[in-house]
């Protein structure tokens, strides 16, 4: 039964500054939208945020901790998009942040076109001929595949959400990078700045985070990466300090 | 004077197992040139590979501690060529090391065109109408500025020396890592594998080491990063590992 509230719990998110509610059903955040929380330069307070595939809300009450700024978020789930907006509702934040329940191809006036100046996106990481990641859960497989849209269908609509000089930042499997960038050039999103993140230091990276500046300059920067584990199962310092200092 | 001796010196390279002639006046091999030697796939000891903007040849001297593989490199610049052959003679290695001093847009017949199994470069880095490191010395600024081949010459011609599933590797900039996957892409050398340099742990990357193979798969591993410097003028362990360990 989809509204079982017996499935359905409080977490505290990271710094415990934030609570978000979760279930076990469905798709729960993790540590790439937080890292894409903090990897993202937020507007200042007069600003407009808008977050892709948004899920039950992780990043724009993350976000809600660095801006004043309004966020949007949009999410295509019905039940993960009322999680979000509980969510809101339980921390105060309802007049900052606002959840669609779209489709995000299906977007028309509910957003301001153009006129963001910051879109975040963690989008489902794998396409829909992998089998990567595949789960018997519906609900899960449509935050994992790219069910309802695809990477070329983020990049683009977000491309037509930021203002000029207005920016994409998003987490992403390392694999697609080449993939990330190209399309990103395609849609006049120059990436400006990578940074990976390594389960330790001495394996290959198993996230990116990716920002692209509308019609910005050709030049990259790559970040100091990010190392999750160091010994044993020891969170590293610096990856403490990115994760629970909010 | 250019065939001034007085100014030319005999090196030791990294692991001491080859010697190098250098000049103050030219282009010396760096960091770069080692770690791509180290990063580079070679074949087995029947195949075929080629080093464009060689240099004095530091690249065929390290990658013949690796493989017994025929080695062609190509240079430009007269004053190094005739370095990187001389190197090839004190080492003993003239009949596995052939040195071709030409431009890369002016070979014919000197090359076996589709039956490469490996291409290095260390190109020129900057872009002629980029500012960095410009050099008053013209013979060094030749080495550091795309005078006489741009990126994408050197991937374009690389594209055409390697035969089906021959690879590229390269070393390069990072903040020319968007072009470098665009142009291989634009050339079907499927970009397959990454790695990025940083002078320590927590600054950006100033260099990044690309794997590129012919009509590969979509899809790019990013290798652990390296890091130079540890605490102070200190190479960490890795780095050592990596550059003197031959």
């Amino acid at each position: 039964m989809e509204s079982n509230n017996s499935i359905e719990r409080l977490d505290y998110m990271p710094g415990k500054k934030r609570y978000i509610f979760q279930r076990d059903d469905v798709f729960s955040f993790s540590i790439d939208a937080v890292l894409l929380a903090r990897f993202a330069k937020v507007p200042s307070d007069s600003g407009k945020v808008i977050d892709l595939c948004t899920g039950n809300g992780a990043i724009p009450l993350l976000l809600s901790l660095k801006t004043k700024a309004c966020i949007d978020g949009v999410e295509i789930q019905n039940i993960l998009s009322e999680l979000a907006i509980k969510s809101c509702i339980y921390n105060g934040l309802e007049n900052q942040i606002r959840i669609i329940n779209s489709n995000i191809l299906e977007l028309y006036d509910e957003v301001s076109w153009g006129e963001y100046d910051l879109v975040t996106c963690n989008p489902p990481y794998f396409a829909l001929t992998s089998e990567k990641g595949k789960n018997v859960n519906e609900k899960v497989s449509f935050a994992r595949h790219e069910i309802a849209c695809t990477l070329d269908d983020v990049i683009r609509i977000s491309a037509k959400l930021v203002k000029q000089t207005g920016r994409l930042s998003m987490v992403h499997r390392p694999e697609r990078l080449t993939e990330i960038l190209l399309t990103m050039k395609k849609y006049r999103l120059e990436p400006k700045k990578i940074q990976f993140v390594h389960p330790k230091q001495d394996r290959e990276a198993n996230m990116v985070l990716v920002e692209g500046v509308r019609s910005g300059k050709t030049g990259i920067r790559t970040l100091p990466p990010i190392f999750v584990y160091g010994n044993g199962k020891q969170y590293t310092k610096e990856f403490k300090e990115l994760y629970e200092n909010w």
